[in-house]
């Protein structure tokens, strides 16, 4: 069955605005923060971010792990109905998030940041560890639009100083989708 | 809007089918084969692979770029209505198939077909050159299952001496499909 | 001709501090900062720190590229006889630097940042810019002790509250390499 | 101590051809071939090589492991005085031979593969078996030149027919020196 025949083809080949929605150019929006130090407020945001991701149809991007914020936002995602995809560092799917609709294997350790960052058209950073970090300024080196949601002031100083006008500051879930529709419209 | 929510949300939540594919084990078929020196005939096996590997609801991956089987497997599989992921080369998704739904961008050059790999549940040959050499050997050291669809001799020999029963040949699209069956259901 | 065979094959093999040399551990110090947007006293600093990891036999890493940092650690560090690895980013040679006696070939854009890291003993930061950024924290994230050479405040903070007991700095070169011997201690 | 300071530095300085030697372009050369399941006439043959390759004063570059195919080369290579590079898959030095004078940690798994060709001037190859496979087949795509040493006649056929020109076999040492020497020579 396909995901457009199972057992209910109909239904679906007569709803022109899925066939549209799914062949449509699909923007990825990766999230990123820590994992396992990371604080119940930013899991929360997190998730609610998944969950604002997927009601707009946006794809929420992770690290794909089984917790922190990776896990969090594509919780989120998942109970709105929304499309996943956790990019792995190991060899095989082990460990990853049961929220993964997609698991990237990827086999590189930490070199699947540069995946993560390259495969998003538009990144959400909430909270601040190590492997965020490498991420934020991959992130910047490659030319992306990065948006720090509720940041800590050390961290957003930081960043602001080596990317520049490429890191905003979104105070609130909801100014970060704003903030994310804005960017996305460059790619018309 | 979210793929549950669109302008038809009624429609998509009242069919529990659609929920439970979505939330199932989604398999991830990859399918390698040459790029521009394919044959006619490995892109229309590969165009007929795609269609099949949707048909049965699992996901089609390749490498993503818009030419011979990596771009014939996942025009098949759109056209069919299932859903596609090219992991490309690049650092953009410049020279990406219009076919690939989810384009994963990598920036790691040659080093992705680990990626292809290591993110495919069983994969599928058609047609052979070096870079598809190079996954099929990885896919051997990843212990995978392959299936090599209609090769050549010398082909057939060579990944048979070096990954013994990882190795099968289907002659047909349709014994291909048969195999991918066998080989998924030891995922549960 | 062999390293120890040349036409003075005799100076050598009488030489056993060149063997012990030659066979005992090599430590490997990488070294990072900005490119193109190296100032010029961040291009002095590295220049004096190659000439000084070199007069200590140690091995000098860098990004490998012909400008900002990498370029004048490396030449530093030739100047002084010592051995120096460019871990390049791209596909083949072009835009190496002249310095680099042994060049590794990636092919995998900032993925290979990684490399620098993992590869190193010892990691010292000069200037800052987004790719240098990414090194830093990735090496934080593998454990390494990392030298944050004479920075500005807003990094240096950031840094230390991110890599905590990981992250030292220096005032001076001498400074440096006093901390470099310090941490290379636990090698044995 | 430096290299060229050492407590012998007035001998080293003293020697002309070793100067220049260090400031020469060092050619890499790659041998690649299997590991655990390496018989002992490849490695012995490895081994032969290995020393041949350091007689000619070029570095010996391998996959860096402590068994097999890598490690006797470089245990040749290192015998006979010549420099070694290991380019290691873990995220640390755990598992390298001892004889990997230099130690690449890529953190990369099956996909440092593609460094290893990338990195090398010629490579050699000794033996199959799929990560081998991979190699010689990234080689090919990434145009390099390949020598088997002494091939099996299925892998023989296989990789002559998708390398042709690419692709050439030495029955013994010594006519693969003088392969390399003759491939070399392209790079003036």
């Amino acid at each position: 069955m396909s995901l457009l025949s199972l057992s209910c083809p109909v239904t679906f080949l007569s709803c022109p605005e899925f066939i549209n929605w799914f062949m449509a150019t699909k923007f990825i929006i990766g999230v990123m923060g820590p994992g396992e130090t990371a604080t119940p407020r930013e899991n929360e945001l997190a998730f609610e971010l998944g969950k604002a991701i997927a009601r707009e149809g946006w794809i929420t991007l992770s690290g794909g792990r089984a917790f922190g914020v990776m896990n969090a936002v594509m919780e989120g995602a998942v109970l709105q109905g929304g499309l996943t995809i956790g990019v792995l560092p190991g060899d095989d799917e082990q460990g990853s998030s049961p929220h993964a609709a997609i698991k990237i294997v990827t086999g590189m350790g930490g070199a699947r940041n540069l995946i993560n960052v390259l495969s998003s058209h538009v990144l959400v950073v909430c909270g601040m560890a190590a492997g965020t970090a490498s991420e934020v300024a991959l992130a910047i080196k490659a030319d992306k639009r990065i948006i720090m949601l509720d940041p800590d002031d050390v961290s957003e100083e930081f960043f602001r100083k080596i990317g520049s006008y490429k890191v905003s500051v979104a105070k609130t879930v909801k100014e970060a989708v704003s903030m994310i529709k804005n960017f996305l419209s460059v790619y018309g």
